[in-house]
C-alpha cells in the first residue's frame, strides 16, 4: 500500500489536486483538476505519464461547486488508487496574513486564524478553508499542512509592504502581501538549481496566467511584487482589473450608486482582458481575434507588464534575468515577444526562433539579461513542504 | 491705465492669482496667494520684484473660504492697482474631461459642461467653477479663459488612457486623464527653448509638491502620466494616498462599514505622507524629524517616485532627461539625491554639489541622462493662453 501525499489547490472556479510519493523529493503519481464550465463541472485526472485516469462530468447545483469538487477528488482516489494510503494533505492557502511566514500544520487555532483572515481574501480564502474541512472529514487524523501564497513575500522591505494610508491600516494588516508565492518559490528553487549565478542576482518573474502578477527577486528572495492587499492589484488579469485609480471606486459609489458587492463583482469578474475586449478573458481567444477591442486588451496587458517590469527593475537596482511562467507566460510566444520588444536599452533581447519554440532560455546570444521560460509547479512546492514536515 | 491679464488658480485650500501685462509674452506684474491656515486665511501678494504689496489676515467662517478668498483678491487689485484694467481672466481648471483639449473661452455652455464634469473631480472642480462665477461678477463682460490640467495629456495612447474595466466605463469618460498639465506644459516649453536637443527626446518630469505626479514626454508631448482618473492616483502626496489596491477600498466598505464620504476623506486628507508618518504632510517637517515613521514616509515617497520612473522609462523606450519641479522637486536636494541614487544603470548620475545648490543642470559630467531642476510656472502658461486668445 503506497504512502502518498495529497495536495489540494482550490481556486475560485477550479480545484486542482495531485498525489506524490513521500520521499525527500516527492515524485508525482497523478494529478487532476475539477473545472467549472457553465453549470457543468468536469474532472480530468492523469497519471504522471499523462495517461488519463478518469474523465467524468457532473451537474452541479449552484453554490455547491467546491463541496462536490472535493468529494469527486476523494472519490476518484478511492476508486482508482484503492491501495493508496494518504499520509498527509497539503493545501495552497491564498492568505496567511502577517504571521504565517512558513508552511504550517493545521490545527483548530490555525483554522480559526484562517477564518479571521477571510476579510483579506473574501473570494478565495473560504474555498481553502472548505478544502481543509473536507479533507479533514475524508482523511481523519491525517496531518494537513497549509502553504500560503503570501509567505514568500513576507520579508519585503517596509516600502513594499505599506500603503500610504493612515498608520492604523498597516497595524491592522492592510499591507502589500503579494500572492502567487508558491509559484515564485518554485521558480526561485528551479533557478538556484539550474543557473545559480543568475539566481544570486536580480531576477524578475512574470507569472502570467488567468491570474497574473510579477515578482522581483534578489538572491532568490522576494523583495517586491505587483500584487498588493487583495488579488485585484497590479497587472490586469482575465477578469480582474489590476491597478486602478481609487477615485474610480468612489465614482462608482457616488455617481452610479453601486453597492460594495456590485463593485466587487465588476472588479473581480467583469474587468481585465474581458472588460476591455468585451469578448473573452482568455488570451488565446483574444490573440486569434480580429476585433480591435481584443487587440486593445492584449496591448494593454503587454503595456502594463512592461511598465511593472521597469518599476521592479528599479526596485532591484538593475536586471540579470527575466523569467516567464504561468499559462500565458509559458505558452504565448507572441505575448513574450511583445513584452520584450524594444527593451534593448534595459539589456533584454530575445531570440525569435527560440521564443516560438518556448525554449528554456529564449535570450539572444547578445542579450545581457537572460530571458527564460520555466513552467511553474505549485503542487510540487506544496508536496515538498509536506514531505519536509513528515520527515521533521 | 495699464491693461492686465488676471490668472486665478483655485485649489482645495488655496487660491493663487497673478497679474500679467498683455503682450505676446506676458510679463508678471504682481502675484499672490490666499492660504487657509486653520480657521484663519492669509493673503500675501508681491510685486514682480518680490516686494510685498499687502499682507492681511481674515477670519473665515467655515465653508466660505473660496468666496472670501476671491473677493479678497479682487479687492486687493482694486485697492493696490486702482488704474489697472483687467482685460481678461484665465483660470486653471482641474478637469476638462474628454473634450476640452485646449484653452477655451468660457460661455454658458462651457460652464454647464464644467458643472457636469464635477463628478470626475468632486473636491476640485467646484472651486474652479466658483472662481469663474466670482470673476464674472467682478469683471463683467471680460472674457474668461479656462485652461485645463487635463488637456496636455489628452493625446495619450489608448493603453495610457484606459482602465481594465468593462468597456462602458471608458465610453462614459472614466479614463486616465492625468493632471498638473499646465506645469508640464511650462516645463516642455522651457526645455524646448533652452535644450531643444533634449526636448526632442524622452523626458520624465517629476512634479513633486503637496500634489505630485510624473509625466513621460516624447518630443515634448505627454505620452503617459502617473495620475489617472482622479487626483488620488500614482505617487503618494502630502495627504493623498496615491496608488492603492482597490481591494483596500472594498475592505473599508465591507469590514469597517465606512461610507463613501468617510473613505474619500481618508484617501484625500488623512493619507500620503501624513498617513504614514502620523506627523505631517510637509516634506520639510518630515526630513528634519528624527521620528522613524517620518523617515518611513520619506522612504516610501522616494521609493514610489523611483518605481514610477522605471515604468515611465519603459513607456518612453529609454530616457534622455529627468526634470524635477514643484515645491519638493525644486527645493529638496536630499529627496532628489535619494530618487537618483543607484540609477547609474539607467544612465542617471547627479553631481552632489550642483544638486545642493539647486542648479539648473545637476547631472554629473559622466551622466548619459541630463538631470534638471526647473521651477514651474503654471500662471505664466495660463497668461500665455489668455494672451493668445486676446491676440486673435
Amino acid at each position: 500500500m503506497p504512502s502518498l501525499i495529497l495536495t489540494l489547490n482550490a481556486g475560485s472556479s477550479s480545484v486542482k489536486f495531485a498525489l506524490f510519493t513521500c520521499g525527500p523529493e516527492p515524485d508525482l503519481v497523478a494529478s487532476g483538476k475539477v473545472e467549472q464550465l457553465g453549470h457543468d463541472a468536469q474532472l480530468l485526472a492523469r497519471w504522471a505519464n499523462e495517461q488519463v485516469i478518469d474523465d467524468c462530468r457532473m451537474t452541479l447545483h449552484s453554490g455547491q461547486f467546491h463541496a462536490v469538487a472535493f468529494d469527486a477528488v476523494f472519490d476518484l482516489i478511492r476508486r482508482c488508487l484503492p491501495d493508496a494510503h494518504i499520509v498527509a494533505v497539503g493545501h495552497r492557502v491564498v492568505h496567511g496574513g502577517i504571521d504565517y511566514t512558513h508552511p504550517t500544520l493545521i490545527d483548530a487555532q490555525v483554522l480559526a486564524d484562517l477564518e479571521n483572515l477571510t476579510p483579506f481574501a473574501p473570494l478565495h480564502e473560504p474555498h481553502n478553508i472548505r478544502g481543509i474541512r473536507a479533507a479533514g472529514m475524508s482523511y481523519k487524523a491525517v496531518p494537513q499542512i497549509a502553504c500560503f501564497d503570501t509567505s514568500f513575500h513576507r520579508q519585503h522591505p517596509f516600502v513594499n509592504d505599506v500603503f500610504a494610508l493612515p498608520r492604523r491600516y498597516y497595524e491592522q494588516g492592510v499591507r502589500r502581501y503579494g500572492f502567487h508565492g508558491l509559484s515564485y518559490e518554485y521558480i526561485a528553487n528551479a533557478l538556484a538549481q539550474t543557473l545559480p549565478e543568475v539566481s544570486s542576482g536580480s531576477v524578475i518573474v512574470a507569472h502570467l496566467g488567468n491570474g497574473a502578477s510579477m515578482c522581483g527577486l534578489k538572491g532568490g528572495q522576494s523583495i517586491a511584487s505587483t500584487m498588493g492587499f487583495s488579488a485585484l492589484d497590479g497587472l490586469p488579469m482575465g477578469t480582474r482589473c489590476g491597478e486602478i485609480d481609487p477615485g474610480v471606486i468612489l465614482y462608482m459609489l457616488d455617481n452610479e450608486g453601486l453597492s460594495s458587492g456590485q463593485i466587487s463583482n465588476i472588479l473581480y469578474k467583469e474587468s481585465g482582458l474581458l472588460g476591455i475586449s468585451g469578448l473573452s478573458n482568455d488570451m488565446r481567444t483574444l490573440i486569434s481575434s480580429n476585433s480591435p477591442a481584443a487587440r486593445q486588451a492584449v496591448d494593454y496587458f503587454v503595456y502594463r507588464v512592461r511598465c511593472e517590469l521597469g518599476g521592479l527593475a528599479v526596485a532591484l537596482g538593475g536586471l540579470d534575468a527575466l523569467v516567464f511562467t504561468g499559462g500565458i507566460g509559458e505558452h504565448q510566444a507572441l505575448v513574450r515577444e511583445r513584452i520584450c520588444a524594444q527593451l534593448e536599452w534595459l539589456g533584454v533581447i530575445i531570440d525569435g526562433s527560440l521564443n516560438v519554440k518556448h525554449a528554456f532560455d529564449i535570450s539572444a546570444e547578445t542579450s545581457p539579461v537572460r530571458v527564460l521560460v520555466i513552467p511553474t509547479n505549485e503542487e510540487l512546492v506544496i508536496a515538498r513542504a509536506v514531505a519536509k514536515h513528515l520527515s521533521g
